[in-house]
């Protein structure tokens, strides 16, 4: 008896029920997320497309964060009137002429050295369950040979090839999820700006069906959704298809950006980006939902050559802002920006190996676990699952950590590490001292984890 | 009361009744064509767009006429298989390498030496009354600021203007009618060619009727129409709205491309192409329905660099083209095919200034005149306007031209030289003498006109 | 007897005789031009280089003659401060950008539809009997692989091609004598500016050789002399070598731009340029020396795209000036500029199809022939050869025509049309009436040319 | 006395002593290095050029080291049959088309975003003391304004600036030194290749002494020397005049490569190159004279864009390389590849930082120093300054060191940690245990040192 309940545990652990929606929030809201998004904890966003070609954001504490995007560079260009757009007109006009616009980059971007496989390899070795690259971004420019947006997308100018078919293939090829970034809206499209009904039916709403039809993504990732509400999007129409009859229906999640009322209310996943796209405290606010927090490894998600050593996260940061996602039950999307030849720069490629040698060692810590009430006591984030907790510490062992702990842990290890660590637990208080394993710690520094046996949830 | 019917008569001649007409070709059939465009005789079609950046085709006997063609660039090199596709192609891609494909040539289609005024005082000079610019050619490239085609038009990418809108105000500050050619199908719009029905009321019926709002044609001149009839392209409900609600309802004429059973049967003026179009014998059928023939000044419609002086038309052969037209009841519509920077190629120029001097001294026996019976006799061709006859000699002037005539004539005059000729009448037949004038022929030796007073309609 | 002479005379005639020149002036100029030149008439200049790609330059009445030669497109943009350098620099910057320099236009320059072949055509049957190729212009940019400037001719960049090496050949094939064009002085060669007897003797000196035994040219064409005396550029030292050493010391001619004080007193020919070249009137000096006038068919050497048909001479004007320059003893170097592409422009192809045309029927009145003591009468210009006396009309024929002339002439013909034409003389004034020739015209009205049998030199 | 002596010394280790060298190798190898060479240990060598722009080469184990330089791109391309040369080829032709050649790279090197004070602050923070830049690479583009190179040279075109001299002016300000890396040879230059004597005296040498007047830099690096022995090259008269007569000549350095007879013989200090270059193990004969090894961070010299992170050396890998150079007593001259567009790879930046890092804490155990008569036993290397000796641990610090010492040392010190550490010394046996400071083992994993303070030399 026990085994069928588990069984049938197992089997909704990977697919969500077969069951039909209705295209309202609160029918669409019932559905779970599936249980292979809320394990998968670590996920590669990919920012590409034509504003790769220019691939510049102006740097530095002058520029808010929003600021420093390069994916916004045609934006900027043409409708910033703030130092801003006046960085990013200086930068151009200097460079290309301003008889050069936006569009002039299109046959530039080139990904002539574009090689999907070694991309794959790059995030399955990175650690990552599942990638998300940019299907078409706010200019509209698709990756792939989208029949609504012919000779602006990546099959009819620049590379000439189905980038995101391409990399479909290679990434579940590897066994990783993947999934589409998709902007609602588009800048500059007069479809949009002068009949957003017509927009949407013919032109959105065809274009997203297509994209799923073709490539079966695991997740869809809307965004650009904030000039209009949801109905206007029709996004509850699109949740029922995609749910009741895609062929994705079983495995999809998708995230919160369905209409400008929709965000940590209504869809999937919340999303979170740098913190500071929610009214409320993300740190409170988020355990009992999934969510995920999308960040770059350097301060824009498109590539952008202004950035220097200085405006990149090190890998110390990116680990440790992994583990701190997980503590509060999220998960992180950590995005790169690759070059408009195809390259991931290198130094991007080198933060997703230090992950990746770090989760080799550490990622029973992070993959399939769950928030703990408390997070973080003492410098320490914690994890747990089945019935094991983790403490993981991101800073210098070098003292004993004390924290509540309901009743006596178990057998407590240094994860990559074959020795015990000597635990002592009184009146509620659990002490761990890892001082005793040096010069036995694993090699990396960016964070060691101790795994409490029998200790989770007490 | 003559005066008023004839005052009435004149408003006619200038604007078609204002009247209500079906959308069938029946009633759209019945409208007349305006008289303005009866009378001109004379326009100058412009094949200008992104295949002016290659401006390349085959030339020479071993290729057929459509073959030559530079503005089918794109498709002969992606879906003609025979030896012309392969001459694009070897052309192609030795020049420009196999992975640049012809989307990547908008951006260089310029336009930096773009003077439409220029353009206009070079129409104006060449004595033609209207023009016909390609708004948009089968690869579906828009020269003007088109919604429905968002980044393939040469205001988002290449030139960055509103190029039909630009020569469109030049053209009718100069007095000159302005049309514009759409072609109905646009070879590779995924939409066209897998949705027709959508691809008629989503893309092609907005944008032609964007065109006409716009820019308030008085010509359209739909091609493209061959791969299906009449009622897929849904012509006769455009024509019924361009004939009652657009906004040039009363002076607009069109010609007979709506749909692959229209040709010399429905719609406005009848067209040929090099005399090839239709089945049956040009010459013969067309009297009683106004008709247009298109050409190009050399073998290509749009520009190609290719061609030598030995590929272009002589100006005596261009003159000589409208004289036979003109006698035959036709209209010319003489083809330039301007560069990819905006220059109209200098030969071009040398034409149509050739045309227009001529046209100085002899519109008179070409604007405003109809076909006479018998168009030629002997190397001479007629015209007639209100009673006089014109004989137009396009061969050298060197002995006395005999022909038949009802009754004799009045005066005879040779234009542009202020002298009589001698007429001599016998048993209707009538003989002029233009040996007597020499020397004093008008200046260029391209034709001689014997205008004939009272002779017309004999 | 008589026979033998006639042989001897037809030999010097071809060369000049063997001997050996000293390196002074009087020694040099001591050499007769070559027959063959005197004989020619009618050269072909070509000015093509990277200026061709830019192919810009200023038009119009508010610009002096020399503001509008496009080959001095560098020089304009960089060292000029009038309106002219401000026009040039305007155009530069909106159409290229300021950061883009006249170098970077070098792979622009790509020759991709250079045929070789056809261009000996066009000037073959333009009737011309040599050309003169600009092997390097002021910009020191070679068209052929010079080992003195790597890196920056023809060969190393852009076309990738020995364009001089390739028209020699080509030209040379068609009975045609070639020659070459070529800039003492470079504008921005800092060899040039630092050190200007190291640069004659180190690069141009051992350059100029080069272009002599590699392509043995029949004409070297010096120019940008002007900065410096012919001593310092060592010019009687060249010509020494060129006349008693080169593979061409029997066959070459030269000009007379070998120093600043050197135009029309030393070297070989004369040289005129608009005739603004000379102080002196070139119309009254040169009869004795020979001599070559020098003009584009548009107002600029090189390629203009600026310029539209009111900028380009007509067929008469040029069929006028080459008649004009051959009465007054000269011959006519007319300049072609063809596109970057390699094409050229049709325009000029018909420009030189026309005195191709001409000469084909009146060729008899200027090859070959010598100046008469008086050149031009009522309108009617002289030329001679052997016994015979050529008259040639440029003005409509339309009056008898009456010039001194010492004893009566034999039988009158019309060139190019099988009649006889009646002469009257009577005490000295011969009158001609080419009225009764009418309309036995020959085609083309440029120009007529009637024989006076006999009459030559009297 | 013992001041003024040790003043005297002071003087002659920052500079040579003047005195007069003769062109000939026994005097010029005399000339000992500067002190400040010896004491700089770390270099950095940057590669940037033409070749920049194509930024391509093959990797993986199928080829051989020099195989994978960038820099050698247009050699391979056009003399190398190959499958390297195959491999370049392939690449290129499929990227730019066949008729696209190097020397068309030269106007796509923009280096638009080159800001040399970024560049020096990445040195500087890097820790290096000195910096060499391909002033001119073997495909003779010189990174200044060369007159020698006119028009193939980065001021003429694309960059537009004089990189060489803004690079030492950002360089000099910071205080390192900076220097010039130059070819000897020019693979295709044709006076190279036609007359070596006349390049040599008449491009070479000029040349090279502009580089040295203009910029005044403290190391000449010359390379390509391999095709003729030093007396083609004028070797030893250029140095004679560097040393005696130059304005750097009391501080210049050289290296060794002056003639293909010439590496580790003659010169300056001898070089290394991926220890291949010389016949003689490395490792063992060059205690005595200065030597320097040069190496990529990645596996080209030149920017490789087709390089990704297994491609790169780790930041361990490189502070290992630094420590086993420095401890025999050599140099290490790191190389990095700028991209076209004048920033340097991020990746590059990463591990010069983590050099910089890393020296901040440990720099007191490689400048200055010298090597020791055993460099490495057990795994530790060894180096020494004044009287101390430094045992440097490049595994991890997981057990007691034992070596041989023949005294007592004094206080020992981990440098970056505040702690003494445990010293035993018996019978001329030295065990040091670094056990016992942990947890406290400074930040950075890649290598510990232990100071011995009096142990030197024994």
């Amino acid at each position: 008896m026990k085994k069928i309940v588990l069984f049938l545990l197992l089997i909704s652990s990977a697919f969500v029920h077969a069951q039909t929606y209705s295209p309202n929030w609160e029918s669409l809201d019932a559905r779970p997320a599936p249980q292979w998004f809320k394990d998968a904890k670590f996920g590669i966003f990919i920012h590409w497309g034509v504003y790769s070609v220019p691939a510049w954001a102006p740097v530095g504490k002058d520029y808010a964060v929003y600021s420093k995007y390069s994916e916004w560079y045609w934006n900027r260009l043409v409708t910033d009137s703030s130092k801003v757009g006046k960085a990013f007109r200086a930068y151009h006009n200097s460079t290309y002429g301003p008889n050069f616009k936006y569009q002039d980059f299109a046959p530039l971007f080139k990904a002539e050295l574009f090689n999907p496989e070694q991309w794959a390899d790059v995030f399955k070795n990175a650690g990552a369950q599942y990638v998300v690259l940019t299907s078409k971004h706010h200019d509209g420019f698709a990756l792939w040979p989208s029949a609504e947006a012919w000779n602006w997308n990546a099959a009819d100018v620049g590379p000439h090839k189905d980038l995101a078919g391409e990399l479909t293939n290679a990434v579940k090829e590897k066994g990783l999820h993947m999934g589409f970034y998709y902007s609602l809206y588009e800048w500059f499209n007069p479809l949009y700006k002068s009949d957003i009904d017509k927009y949407v039916s013919e032109h959105m709403m065809p274009q997203l069906k297509d994209l799923v039809n073709r490539y079966k993504p695991d997740i869809i990732w809307p965004d650009g959704e904030w000039e209009h509400p949801s109905e206007t999007w029709k996004s509850t129409q699109f949740l029922a298809w995609l749910y009741n009859e895609s062929p994705v229906k079983n495995t999809v999640v998708v995230n919160d950006r369905w209409g400008k009322e929709t965000r940590s209310k209504h869809g999937g996943y919340y999303t979170t980006e740098y913190d500071i796209v929610h009214n409320e405290d993300a740190s409170k606010k988020q355990f009992e939902h999934p969510w995920e927090e999308c960040r770059g490894i350097g301060g824009s998600f498109g590539y952008n050559r202004n950035e220097t050593l200085g405006d990149y996260e090190t890998s110390d940061a990116v680990i440790h802002m992994l583990i701190q996602k997980v503590a509060r039950g999220g998960n992180l999307l950590l995005d790169i920006g690759p070059a408009a030849d195809g390259t991931i720069p290198v130094i991007m490629q080198q933060r997703l190996a230090d992950m990746g040698a770090w989760l080799k060692t550490n990622g029973e810590a992070i993959f399939g676990t769950t928030a703990t009430k408390q997070p973080s006591i003492n410098g320490a984030w914690f994890t747990q699952k089945n019935m094991d907790l983790y403490v993981i510490l991101t800073a210098k062992m070098d003292k004993p950590l004390t924290f509540d702990l309901a009743t006596a842990p178990g057998k407590a290890t240094l994860l990559g590490v074959n020795k015990k660590v000597t635990v002592s637990y009184r009146s509620g208080k659990c002490t761990i001292n890892p001082l005793e394993l040096y010069p036995n710690l694993p090699a990396g520094g960016y964070a060691w984890v101790i795994k409490l046996e029998g200790a989770a949830g007490k």
